[in-house]
């Protein structure tokens, strides 16, 4: 069946198969009074994509089309719908439902809702709002409550804007929740996909910016993102110059692989944050109070952003003429199966954007 | 050698023998213009006494008195101190020196200086300062730099002001650099010396304050102490009426054997401070930046506190009539085996005080 009913995408059909697409029709969720249908123009390819579907993250809902990256445009709102007007150019994320009752939600952090959290790809609905599994922007449309759909403004590129949808948002958050901006010496770890944000966000914020990578591999670039400093970790003693000194780390690394916890947390000011965004597969490492003791530093973890610092963000990308580093690929089985098996290897700067959605999936 | 040039105390000379007290004579570092001499009249027995002597944290400098909740008077001042007077009741705490010149402690972090740090016992001198091992309040006299010397206000009893000096310190920091107070939810883990204080100074700052214990034994105390609840995690889903609402917990536990520490941070509201003040002897734990996604918590730990929060907390326990829950002993080799014996058992409510200090080292 075609849409409205459904939407076709390419899924994925288990974690032994996670680079073979298959272009299936999919049930949408019943259209609700606050639903807003997006039409898909354009999708980032995230991390999470490809530890969901290549089995990192543990076991899925089978078939799955992922995304949460999602630029398009709302061909269709409910009748309640205020937040958005048909025809607008509109990004979906990596949630799309909280509960909008609870203390969380009502206190901006409905990222955290521990009521209902529905993710944009590969939640069951409650049976009450139809019972299926949400499927992602590897598609042509997605249904989604009003409340997790963001007006795009005017003057920020589609294909660039699409990965600050989840990325982005991810980097931005824990900037302005720990008052990244001027007077601020900030470190984002992990140039990736979220990590050029950071340094992107970080810096357009005021603060003064430190890349820190494995290697010097990526200094050009971080510099060029806009990065007052960078620091490689595979030299002798580097932590040794800045230790007491980042009022603020956003770890944006996919890998804890080799990290060596406790210098990474010497870096800190006093009580200052080192919060993490990136979510490996490997296991967690361990920690001591007395690790913690030298410098009081908080370590914490942060899950996308609220609403309104999704606006803000997008807001502020377009003021101040912020330019994602993207690939664009063309979706299609050969398009996603190249992406995410780069990806995998974190070989793109810094993120693809799937595009030509009208060639697969019609104008 | 007598006081000036040496002080009398009970030392221990190896964590195999860490119930064996010898009193002996030991020289104290140079005078220094800014150092204060206090004769001790009562010290409080702080678990880390026991950690020290018995080998938990690691290698020691022995032969060492430990003691580092001391109270006594002020008998000799440095010509260029201005804080102390002679004459004057006072106490020292667990830290006896820091630069006094970096940022942190400018700042009001000194107890987080990076450059120098001597702890009440155990630390060696800087050769510039003498090169002797610092010896704690288990003896007749302690010779501080007049930072670290604290006039005691009137009202408080000398026994019960004494395990303030660590004690009371390490949970008060934590309660009011993390916005302990009206409105607020407050939670204290282990009711043991810190813990104690936690619930009497958590109260006294006027948040609501639950005991977080491991069995309902000490839930009359805790009530007495003033809690408003109490949570005993023996019990079977003792943390599910509980999660997200936690403004702040302070982990006052001294062992990790047996924590589940997912769910105490599950406790935690959004970005909600959980902070460590115990310093178990046990592995570390494994943490993974999904663990702390939920809620996005923040885990810290917390090293005493500054030299106004140690002033504000004793004129806050003058005022509000704050009584410790102490036990005396008096001092000497019987009266300290047992002290040290009990305590590594847990065998106090909550805080012994030496006392007697006359009847052992004179009037």
């Amino acid at each position: 069946m075609p849409y409205p009913e459904e939407a076709e995408g390419f899924q994925i059909d288990s974690a032994e198969t996670w680079t073979d697409f298959h272009k299936r029709h999919f049930k949408l969720k019943p259209f609700d009074d606050y639903d807003v249908d997006v039409k898909i123009i354009a999708c980032g390819v995230c991390g999470s994509d490809v530890h969901t579907i290549s089995g990192g993250w543990g076991a899925q809902h089978f078939p799955l089309a992922v995304g949460h990256e999602i630029l398009g445009i709302a061909v269709r709102v409910g009748p309640k719908v205020t937040l958005i007007k048909e025809g607008q150019r509109v990004g979906v994320g990596a949630q799309s439902f909280s509960c909008g009752e609870c203390k969380q939600c009502k206190n901006e952090n409905e990222t955290y809702c521990p009521v209902i959290m529905i993710d944009t790809y590969g939640s069951q609905w409650p049976e009450k709002y139809g019972g299926v599994v949400s499927q992602g922007g590897y598609s042509s449309h997605v249904r989604t409550n009003e409340r997790w759909v963001f007006p795009i403004p005017e003057g920020l590129d589609t294909n660039l804007a699409a990965p600050m949808l989840c990325a982005g948002l991810t980097a931005y958050s824990p900037l302005v929740r720990n008052g990244a901006g001027p007077g601020k010496k900030v470190g984002i770890i992990g140039l990736g996909g979220i990590g050029h944000f950071g340094i992107l966000f970080a810096k357009a914020l005021g603060a003064e910016v430190w890349a820190i990578s494995r290697s010097r591999a990526k200094e050009e670039d971080a510099r060029k993102l806009g990065a007052d400093g960078f620091i490689a970790t595979d030299e002798t003693d580097w932590e040794k110059a800045h230790t007491f000194s980042f009022d603020l780390i956003v770890n944006c690394a996919n890998s804890s692989k080799g990290f060596d916890l406790a210098k990474y947390l010497s870096l800190m000011d006093v009580h200052a944050p080192f919060v993490s965004v990136g979510l490996p597969e490997e296991a967690g490492q361990e920690i001591k109070a007395q690790n913690l003791l030298a410098n009081g530093v908080l370590i914490g973890a942060s899950h996308l952003g609220s609403r309104r610092e999704m606006l803000e963000m997008l807001q502020l990308a377009a003021d101040k003429g912020i330019k994602s580093w993207v690939e664009e690929i063309q979706i299609g089985e050969e398009g996603l199966k190249e992406a995410v098996t780069r990806l995998k290897k974190n070989d793109i700067k810094y993120r693809f954007t799937l595009t030509g959605y009208d060639k697969v999936f019609g104008a």
